[in-house]
């Protein structure tokens, strides 16, 4: 795969200037840091949401920086977490002096990161917390959630953390809140093909002609279950049967759907997952309140779809609804 | 390059019935054809915009169709116009008895049935007039534009033209708006890979290792110059240099700048073309009023990006900013 880079160790410096640079007028950077933020933080008596990850998966997590998401969000270099210095950074510019909650992915590297620079803020007097996205439920057996990764639900949990925190609960209740968002989510993939890593243009795995592999990683980490490719329609019925068995997903429910490129598959494929997610979903007395079709957290340009579940309530269904303008996420 | 679907014969079909499954809030399609429609039209006293063309490369067209974009797309099969008679279902559907405007792609086949099915309506009474899109300055010379095809400005010209039939302008006004909207923007590509036909799995063309193509069409239609592949700056830098003389862009215009991945060209490697956009116009003194980023008109997988610039006045300014509410472009 070939791609538009200039100099491979600056393609993280280089994607956050000229994101910045293209978003002026809803997010800066941190000077020095690869930290993007919104322009209006920090907010009076708001609690700041902290995101973050590894970069490499855009529009994870810079589109998500916005009014009504988060409000800064910590980049590492490609594939690798954050240092704990530059979590730090955005902890302190976000802070308004009601606190921070850290809302970020399950990864070993993160995880370390988040935890250093959650002890270091609260050293300094900052009010710190944390939840973990861990939806993908190929990394980790449903008895044992703590282990699991996060991955493509993570922009509708920072779109309910960042509508709730402009709500006035206290620290605690937005807390509950956002880990109930995360407990209501359950993700699945299904991988065509691997992604090339932009700084040294090798491939992250290869899948031979023929074959799919549900569960794999965003970084290549070993799938469930390698296959001769399936219909579009049978893909989507395997997806889904292992998502409704693992929450469970019960007749009554009602849910978000959404749908993610993790980057070369195309709308067109999207829609006709989507078309399968309406009718199957029907046929179990699952309703769907909205359905979200998109790039939503990439890798690279792996051929595949990730389709995340979210079960409802009122409370999540009022954070959802309300308005948000984020690049990657806009809601009227 | 494999695919996720399901009956190859049924794609437009399907992939129709899971947007609008997905987006039924918005849209709905008009039984028994490939268009679809705003779910509130005709919406009394405005000029309808209807625009269509080819299936493949979405999210165009159908992604375009909402408040403050067009009322209607008609969709073909894969890489192929609409009949006159889908066009003709589009026209009926959106026409409030105030007239409607088509605004579609210059390739041949839409040219035919785009005349045929506005002359089939004007049979029926309703006004109808067109303006053509056709803002890729490779496929044709500065002094012969009316062979130039439309490409990646769609999006923004529907922009301007949905805002402005919601301003009570008469019907010669909101067609020389369009119209100046089109001549006021120049787009160019270039292809790092050809795609994959997904009703034959054939590829359109190939590239090969370490070779770009500028120039190159959605349908894969000859470049202009194939070249070693260069840094992402020499790439930006090599079309903006066309894009300015063509229009010319001089120094003291405005811009909106758009950065459009054709498919698996990530937002990373976008971004990254976006700083070089910021700095050669700022050196260029034509200063950037927005950067719109992402995948506006894809042709299906293909690597490569295409940069479109608009040259913004008074006029244009205020339409491009009204608020939208299309899925696939949304401004608050």
């Amino acid at each position: 795969m070939k791609k538009l880079i200039n100099n491979p160790k600056e393609i993280v410096n280089e994607l956050i200037d000229g994101y910045v640079l293209s978003q002026s007028n809803i997010v800066k950077k941190i000077e020095g840091y690869t930290v993007i933020i919104r322009k209006d933080i920090p907010i009076k008596d708001k609690i700041a949401i902290v995101t973050g990850g590894g970069s490499g998966h855009e529009p994870l997590f810079l589109e998500y920086v916005g009014k009504g998401m988060a409000d800064a969000a910590a980049h590492g270099q490609i594939f690798a977490s954050p240092s704990s210095a530059i979590i730090l950074e955005a902890i302190k510019a976000a802070n308004s002096g009601s606190g921070v909650l850290l809302v970020y992915c399950n990864y070993a590297g993160d995880v370390l990161n988040f935890n250093m620079a959650q002890e270091m803020a609260i050293d300094e007097g900052i009010k710190v917390d944390q939840v973990r996205i861990n939806d993908d439920i190929s990394s980790g057996p449903k008895n044992n959630r703590e282990v699991r990764r996060g991955t493509t639900a993570t922009p509708l949990i920072l779109k309910i953390a960042g509508a709730a925190s402009t709500a006035n609960l206290n620290f605690d209740t937005l807390k509950a809140l956002v880990q109930k968002a995360v407990d209501n989510s359950r993700s699945l993939g299904v991988s065509l093909s691997g992604c090339t890593l932009p700084e040294t243009g090798l491939a992250t795995f290869s899948l031979e002609d023929g074959k799919m592999e549900f569960g794999m990683g965003l970084h290549g980490e070993a799938g469930i279950k390698k296959v001769d490719i399936m219909t579009a329609d049978n893909t989507t019925q395997t997806i889904l049967d292992l998502l409704i068995e693992d929450l469970p997903f019960n007749k009554g429910d009602e849910v978000i759907a959404l749908i993610n490129s993790y980057g070369s598959t195309t709308k067109m494929e999207m829609y006709i997952i989507a078309r399968k997610i309406h009718s199957y979903l029907h046929q179990k007395n699952i309703s769907i309140y909205s359905t979200e079709i998109g790039e939503f957290c990439t890798s690279q340009e792996m051929a595949g779809v990730s389709i995340t579940l979210m079960k409802l309530d009122d409370e999540l269904k009022t954070y959802y609804d309300m308005p948000c303008n984020a690049p990657g996420f806009k809601k009227l």
